[in-house]
């Protein structure tokens, strides 16, 4: 094989909605990506787009140099590569671009490089569905430095900038970290937007007077206009941030890092999810904090 | 007397950090400014930037139209207007520029509007001493509406921009909210910097990484690299923090509005107080959650 044409062919699990966007930016590559997901329709968006639909998980592997897994769970991640990774060619990688704890992302790099002649990589995701499909997403990978290597033609198509994280539990954890800061930033703006209110200050003069303060945050810039305006449609659902939180929140736990802030934080979205906003927006927590009357 | 040379007096107490660089930026108006401290250095440093010291509290009283206060804590302001609001003359204005709870500052308006034919105002003050004194700070300011609109050209003379809170109790709030978030954004940051040292990140990997991210402040901007060189020289002190923290949360708690999160945040600063770190600036409260050896 052609150095310049490597990787011929790829295959791609999980075509949700940050999956999907990936999966479209790599669909415009140089390369044949086989793709499947549990949902049909996933797929046939797919189709459009050029890439080859695989009947079934297995069929991904087929002929695939790199085999991404984006999915929704650490369970997920390691349920699909303890019954696939015998599908991984010789010198094959296996790349997660998944939001998993680093604990998971390790047992699944032994397993995979214990047992084949192949690599497995960490590759988390930053910024938006929309910016992933455009390919301007940053990304932040970790794994043994001859597969990030070889990835590099990948890297460069799917993101505007690689980090190396040095390893599958930097790149897994600093996904967690950032959105265990972020979320936590978020929780307390809810309250301090709250509080705003409760002083009788005005909205609109509270946001622009904000972003004049160490107070403001990019979660702020995001988020404050939407939990004015109670805009909850989910762009990051509370479930997701829940998911987050409590994966960092652990990982820290095991790890004999303190964080009692962001367990604060985990606390806040995990009574937004008991009060039934869990489908929502990350900006809803604000909802069952509001005093009422 | 002539509207246009309206104040001809301003009286100036409490010329600390804050304070004094406010005071010097008011020197350079068209007004005189009669000024004291309890420390007689910031006073004599005054009076080379063109004030005229006076020789008490009572003194800065003397033909002043309107008389600020810069003081630490709420009891002082409280003991400061309690025993001179009797100087104030009919139709003067008492501006205070501390940083209280807004309980303190309503009874202080309610003692000097309810017992003299003067007016108060709250007007806390945004960023930094530097830029205080070059008169490019923002400041949040409230009371009656004919008495803010007759301080105009002294607010136009100290701050870059002028946020209207609608009331006493709206200017102090937001300050302590504007502290209240970005502390508690902070301590979140330590803790997520020191989950990323725990899994192996590189620190200015990590920096410019989250830099790209939802986790990203205004806190991050100033203070990551702090805490990363361990530079812990007072700019905002842990004690400071921890005060503005409190009155915060102690008003949120008076007011019905739940703060978990921020509650977080203040123990993480008491933490840091306990620790002996209190006279060090915020950037230190990584220092009692550094997890050792």
């Amino acid at each position: 094989m052609n150095a310049q044409v490597w990787p011929k062919n790829i295959g791609f699990v999980g075509l949700g909605t940050m999956g999907g966007a990936v999966a479209r930016r790599l669909a415009s590559g140089p390369w044949t990506i086989l793709v499947h997901d549990i949902v049909p329709a996933a797929v046939d968006r797919m189709i459009e787009h050029g890439a080859v639909g695989a009947p079934d998980s297995a069929g991904v592997f087929k002929g695939s140099q790199v085999v991404f897994t984006c999915l929704p769970t650490p369970e997920l991640v390691e349920a699909f590569w303890t019954e696939h990774y015998g599908r991984l060619d010789q010198g094959a990688i296996a790349v997660d671009l998944s939001t998993i704890d680093p604990a998971t992302s390790r047992r699944v790099c032994d397993l995979v490089e214990g047992r084949t002649g192949a690599s497995f990589v960490a590759c988390t995701l930053g910024k938006t569905p929309a910016m992933a499909e455009a390919g301007e997403i940053p990304v932040f990978v970790g794994g043994n430095a001859a597969a990030v290597e070889r990835l590099k033609p990948l890297l460069d198509h799917m993101a505007s900038v690689t980090y190396e994280m040095g390893s599958v539990e930097g790149a897994t954890m600093f996904k967690l970290i950032s959105n265990l800061i972020g979320m936590t930033n978020l929780a307390v703006l809810a309250e301090g937007y709250l509080l705003a209110r409760q002083a009788g200050i005005d909205s609109k003069t509270f946001a622009a007077a904000l972003r004049t303060t160490g107070g403001w945050s990019t979660q702020a810039d995001i988020r404050l206009a939407w939990m004015m305006e109670e805009d909850f449609k989910p762009r990051f659902a509370v479930d997701l941030a829940a998911k987050d939180l409590r994966l960092s929140v652990n990982a820290a736990a095991a790890w004999g890092v303190p964080t009692p802030v962001a367990a604060a934080g985990l606390s806040v979205f995990s009574l937004a999810r008991a009060a039934g906003w869990g489908g929502k927006d990350a900006a809803a927590i604000i909802a069952p904090l509001k005093p009422r009357g």
